[in-house]
């Protein structure tokens, strides 16, 4: 689901590709079988590694009558492969390869396939010089990881709901049609749009009724990453799947700093639980790029708490706030998102490998069972 | 409740006036009584709005025996008024319906009346070149929105407590006053005073018994916008209301962006619910401007949780934090304003119309009842 | 433990030491027994105070029968000390009294002995150039705060775990032995290192399984103030403790603003309750500086929650986020840090006395019975 534009920019919409799932397996050694004989890969950093002879420690506390097959041999890790091997199904396994099984295979499912894919560039129609989208408003089933159903409410059955891009200036008109039992608005979050537009009943317009369409009309005029998403009941809709991303280009594109890919990362914490995209790890997609590649992320929160997303391996550059381009950019390695905020970053992406990137409130990224909830990686080949 | 210092400066507590209810009737629509028959205003943009024909799109999963009165007209949406008309009150009402006349009711009671008013300029004497300030803390009932009374421990029967106001290199006496069954004391949050003035029980003074007045006496140096509140048995004593603002004006004005109204939007989360400035919606205050005004407004947290506060229409220039002014201001539209920290914003008001200004956290905003809570809205004319 | 650097820099680990007992209680008053009679303190500002007459105000609602020994002088306040005594045990205490005595208990054992030293400095072994540190992961049982033990599990049985400080350009190598019952795996959070070093199993290396140790070996690259902490089933180990300090000074320490003072300050909200630097108030160490010194803080969040670190009396210069020194450093009184980040800050120790410092949100620092968990103070002799 990559295309180019005119200036070469790929826009790359986190996709499930048979190519990221090549990087993704190769880098992390379990195409080559490596998890299956856990304790045997060799970890080797940027110099050769000498490990000193480490004398050979037993557990502390082992499970009374668990089989502990491991630890036997004569030295440990990293130029001292451990010998055992670990069987990992059967009653011969130790709490901790029970532990380790699961983790193992959350791992081994991802990137794990999901029916849905949210957040498809919607192309418009343009009449008479204006770009027209369509959104209609139903509830669908959505699967947010391999077999979790859940109730959503969807524009175009996607979550997040399409991706709605444009450029500065363009004139744009937006149809919604209202296919679910109770009434609905949309707000395009961020936008600097006449009031009438705004899409809060009551006070900008009357609720979108079921059955009813209704079309909001404007120039965008202020370029960033945006969104869009109910203002009616919103605390339920917005929490059901009525949310997307707006995203605006700028018309002068120099503004910005350079970058090869540009991915949306749309942070969400409601019915449908801890998500990245509309979906949980390891129904998440991995970002990838290319070494030497630069990537921008835009971080949206449309949840209900913060989510500070910590990328591993490579610093961010912070260079915008809510679509608005900061006078200073900083560097960072841990983007605290709030509720509403957008944040815009950009990677450059020197280092290869597949790198874990997760939200730092570890309850929302790991439990007892293995990674889950809103974890990806960034592949850098 | 405005007053103009000698600089021109409106200083104006966000407040209940006849003008901006009527302003606020007016861009809403609701004095046209447009909201009573729901579907028929005619949404405008910047452009003259000529939908495209439109299908007429039943609802997917209409309530068993709900009377289903809207979409049975030829047309729906901008350029196609529903013909049907809502009536707010009986059995035909359908659940959608009934949805929308809660959420109604809710915007057209706003700015709604109630009991009390905090925040208000308290004037001091001066004995001598030092201001003195009384302030007497004391228990009360407390209106945060109509017909909602809690307890509150407040200031000067205020909640939040009265607004002292003074300017950079100022001497103030602060005399305090306890009226409640507990020990207090008063901490000058930013305020860079003498350790003994600091206000923390057993570490810079004794506590305030009930029955005693404790005096507090400092030249005030680092201007901006900081806040006093109870340091004993805080967790309950400020979250019961012993809060307020404290707003030291600059000597050197040119230091400061250049505005014409300047408002404190005092932000909890505690015993009296979600508030802003001590009143939930509709009982909140809209904060008011003529097109092409700037408005300074001062963020200040008082509660436990963050509140990113999202102002539709217009963007922020954040130029402030806990009344240090930043080498580099930056804009924003959703700003995230965690418990103790002070943000200080420049909305130049270039958009007209009535705008949403919430807390993004959406459950500290709307309910299937209706908007609620840390709501209000900022009225250009 | 304070040692220094070739270029006089004090590295402090936040301790309990003689001295900084003897600052706190000269400061607090409560070495000189003004505590012991509560409402003597006279409480001076930068100017002799000359106190208004007071009308002597009774309590609003004494509870029935209790003993109201207070308020019954001609006078009160700053210039007219109360002439009651407060007996501080008894069945003649009020309820206000009550609850004075528990918050004057808590400052009194201010700073409280403890078992256990998290954070100390872990010296390297030199082996061909390499900086070699050995840690041991193991459950132990850690004294939080007098009394109060809870099991953690630990790196060298300390929690947090050992300071790792090491310069740009350094080669280091750690071994890292388990002995817990799980298995684990080391995560540098914040380095840029080869990405078979960052420490996620089935990503980047396999689970080090119980008994088995396993070597990290990398070049640091980053200044800045960095953590390692587990990332295997790391809701649980992290929280449990498995959690420490990885600080990378840089080759060119003029990069850095001027400071004397090195302090660090890991803030935490899970197994161990509310904590700083692993201990909870009255058991956590004061900061303790000269009058006219630097200090610098380097804030790290490794807990589930924001803490808005405020600090009395004087303003912070935040200057660095996650280990990158801000293009713009701003001055701010409440530091709000997120799961995963760090901020660094300079405390310019201007104003002398005891300052207390803590989280704001208030139920992390204070409950009825006085001060708790995520509270210290500055001492500025």
């Amino acid at each position: 689901m990559a295309k180019h534009d005119e200036l070469g920019t790929t826009f790359d919409t986190v996709m499930h590709t048979p190519a990221s799932r090549r990087s993704f397996l190769k880098w992390s050694g379990l195409a080559a079988g490596v998890a299956a004989t856990a304790g045997t890969l060799v970890a080797c950093g940027e110099t050769a590694v000498v490990a000193p002879p480490v004398a050979t420690l037993p557990p502390t506390a082992a499970p009374a009558g668990a089989a502990m097959d491991h630890g036997t041999g004569g030295g440990h890790g990293v130029a001292a492969p451990v010998s055992a091997e670990v069987t990992p199904t059967g009653a011969g396994l130790s709490k901790a390869d029970e532990m380790d099984a699961m983790h193992e295979a959350g791992v081994k499912a991802f990137p794990a396939k999901t029916e849905g894919l949210g957040m498809q560039p919607l192309e418009p129609r343009i009449e008479n010089g204006v770009k027209v989208f369509d959104l209609t408003c139903e509830k669908i089933m959505w699967e947010v990881e391999p077999g979790k159903k859940v109730e959503a409410w969807t524009y175009n059955q996607q979550l997040p709901g399409p991706e709605i891009r444009v450029t500065e200036g363009d004139k744009v008109r937006i149809n919604v049609t209202n296919k679910l039992e109770e009434s609905t608005a949309i707000h395009f979050h961020g936008l600097i749009i006449p009031n009438a537009m705004d899409g809060v009943p009551f006070i900008t317009q009357p609720p979108i009724k079921p059955g009813q369409t209704y079309t909001y009309e404007f120039t965008v005029k202020n370029p960033g990453s945006h969104m869009y998403h109910s203002h009616h009941n919103a605390t339920r809709q917005v929490s059901m799947g009525l949310l997307g991303p707006f995203i605006i280009e700028p018309k002068d594109r120099s503004k910005d700093p350079a970058y090869d890919k540009d991915y949306t990362l749309i942070l969400n914490d409601t019915s449908q639980g801890l998500t990245l995209n509309g979906k949980g790890f390891p129904a998440t997609a991995p970002l990838t790029a290319k070494l030497g590649q630069k990537i921008r992320i835009r971080y949206m929160n449309e949840g209900m708490m913060i989510h500070p997303m910590h990328l591993h391996g490579m610093p961010q550059l912070v260079f915008s706030k809510d679509g608005w381009n900061l006078p200073q950019p900083y560097m960072a390695d841990t983007i605290n998102v709030a509720p509403g905020e957008r944040w815009d970053v950009i990677v450059d992406c020197t280092e290869p490998g597949v790198w874990a990137f997760h939200c730092h409130i570890l309850s929302h990224a790991e439990s007892e069972h293995g990674m889950f909830g809103m974890v990806t990686v960034l592949i850098v080949d």
